[in-house]
């Protein structure tokens, strides 16, 4: 079998989708094993061009003016990335899927894919934040999982996670991040590694799709935490300890829901690095932060907070860090485990229940009042 | 042997032993094992007092006005915390000493301490954040077994270390903190970290003295790093993945220079936790943050920069990051060892060698530029 040169398809065009085609971009134009051009599948949507407003399509835009005016302005895209709006021309015989979408669009998506790509050689890699519950069992499952099962026929899907925030990483800023994936040949794993790997982009492979997934997903959870804390105006101490928890509970949550785990993948950029920026910089912690102050002059109820923050501030995009600590609360619920996540569980009874938003410490510890002096 | 009441006595009364006195004397007023007195020991200076700037002694301040003016300013001490001036009276008969000052002042109070505390009965807790170096194998050494070592007589050393900047704990806002101790008996080990819990200041109890102590010295200088990212305007993905190369260069220093650090340590608040809250809230990172906007435009020597900084931002108060980062970067030298530690080395290198602030990032990674087509 001659292996034919990579053909990469980019699933989604948001902010993060255009982020990363600018990194495969660059790296398909120089890696020899790589087709120059990069497709990705455009959810199209129109788009209203300066100065006169003229409306035009996303993805014709994106093909003319080499830049996402909508999700990523003001980044020059590589010219050999090409937007696509069709799924079925998008993703023709490719080898690489690169996954970044929102995942609620995977069911309708996925059987398109699977029609299409090439027949032997296609691996994916998800970059996709959040888990999937299976309806019959409440157990969450992995979004790399799902896809693999829904594909089918030995499909498999790594993950690229880490301390990533889209519009640095368009910047070019340096950072870190890490590749898990498994694709059985030690050469296809690092291909893999050496299409998103960059000077200032720097890419480690894993072995633990599961953790690397995972902690993605959960980190987004304590990220509204540390929002709430910010809201509040709690101090340096206290947020610290909060992200400390969080790590305890993103492991306990592991561990108890998915096999294989490693304690490792905590010290990679999956891990405390993610956690750490997403809990100083992310868009969750400053939805959180806007929740915290917003609820403390407003009668709304929750969800309508929320769904007025995402118009307000994410311009389309969707919160990750919401949906994820819902569903991780409702697993949690239906194996009786709430009372060992204190702190996932008050997130989400203040993201939904109308719990006090200053009760966040209580998630971190339980302090009873002490008497001063002696009886 | 009947166990006497516990007598503490705090060796040090500077910014955080001034903090540690409003925990440690609310609870000896309310523990029934333990003297209500808490004594403090003074090193004797004379303060200026509002309204028409008349001289008074530190010590008088601190005893009439429960107030330390000069290094706690706006915070009541708890009434039974006294301030000794006279180290012979102020450990005298003590059971429990807290050492929180700058190491370099032990050699000449230890003999002294050693002298005055019970006879059969004392123990202590470091909260001094820093590396002693034995000068003639060049290697580092833990200033809680070098206090252990200079005191004799089988006393035992243990240390408090955490994410705690200390006027966040003064204003008892919540935070977590690390007891490691190995005091012999648990009941012993208990007492000891019943003294310091408090409902907004959990303190939980390892064994693990080594890495708790290692790293409370090492994380200021990753805090250093993280300071000259600041200055530099990098991103928050950057500074993540500097945080995270510094953590893994704490765990590879404890590994090469000590014995039994344990891996779950940095899962601690002393861990993590701390590096967290110091990279983003401490004075390392706020003075290496202006180290790095001055070395910009100023032509002065580094160690200049340095003493100016000193004297501007930290009233009287030393820095210990820049002293780590020196004593680390001779113990690897001396070892052959700079080439493992690229982060380590570039702090050292640019706080006193005029290396380019800039350069950071070659302590993360060193980038080679890539072409950007095929050749």
């Amino acid at each position: 079998m001659t292996q034919e040169r990579e053909k990469i398809c980019i699933i989604g065009s948001g902010n993060w989708g255009s982020a990363i085609a600018t990194v495969l971009g660059r790296n398909a134009a120089r890696l020899p094993f790589c087709n120059d051009e990069v497709a990705m599948w455009v959810f199209e949507e129109q788009v209203s061009l300066p100065p006169h407003n003229t409306a035009a399509n996303l993805s014709d835009v994106i093909n003319t003016r080499h830049e996402n005016l909508k999700y990523l302005p003001g980044i020059t895209l590589p010219s050999n990335v090409r937007a696509i709006p069709d799924l079925k021309d998008a993703c023709k015989n490719a080898t690489l899927l690169i996954f970044v979408l929102p995942h609620q669009f995977l069911p309708k998506l996925l059987p398109i894919i699977r029609a299409n790509v090439h027949p032997s050689q296609c691996r994916g890699v998800s970059l996709i934040k959040g888990l999937d519950f299976d309806s019959k069992t409440k157990l969450p499952v992995l979004i790399s999982k799902s896809i693999e099962d829904t594909i089918g026929g030995g499909f498999k899907c790594g993950v690229l996670m880490g301390a990533n925030i889209a519009d640095d990483v368009a910047k070019q800023s340096m950072c870190e991040s890490t590749l898990a994936c498994e694709f059985g040949t030690d050469q296809l794993n690092e291909m893999t590694r050496q299409l998103f790997d960059r000077p200032l982009f720097c890419v480690r492979r894993i072995q633990d799709v599961s953790g690397a997934e995972a902690f993605g997903a959960l980190k987004s959870i304590v990220a509204l935490g540390a929002g709430f804390a910010d809201g509040l105006g709690l101090s340096g101490n206290t947020k610290a300890a909060l992200l400390r928890v969080g790590l305890l509970e993103m492991a306990k949550f592991c561990s108890c829901f998915f096999e294989g785990v490693e304690q490792g993948t905590f010290m990679e950029s999956c891990g405390v690095a993610d956690l750490v920026t997403t809990c100083y910089g992310g868009r969750n912690r400053k939805c959180a932060e806007a929740f915290a102050r917003l609820q403390a002059v407003e009668s709304e109820a929750c969800d309508v907070l929320w769904s007025d923050i995402e118009k307000k501030m994410l311009n389309g995009q969707k919160l990750q860090g919401t949906l994820a600590a819902k569903e991780v609360f409702f697993a949690l619920d239906s194996r009786s485990l709430l009372n060992s996540f204190p702190l996932f569980r008050a997130i989400y009874e203040i993201a939904f229940h109308g719990r006090a938003v200053a009760s966040i410490t209580e998630g971190i510890r339980t302090g009873t009042e002490l008497p001063d002096s002696k009886p």
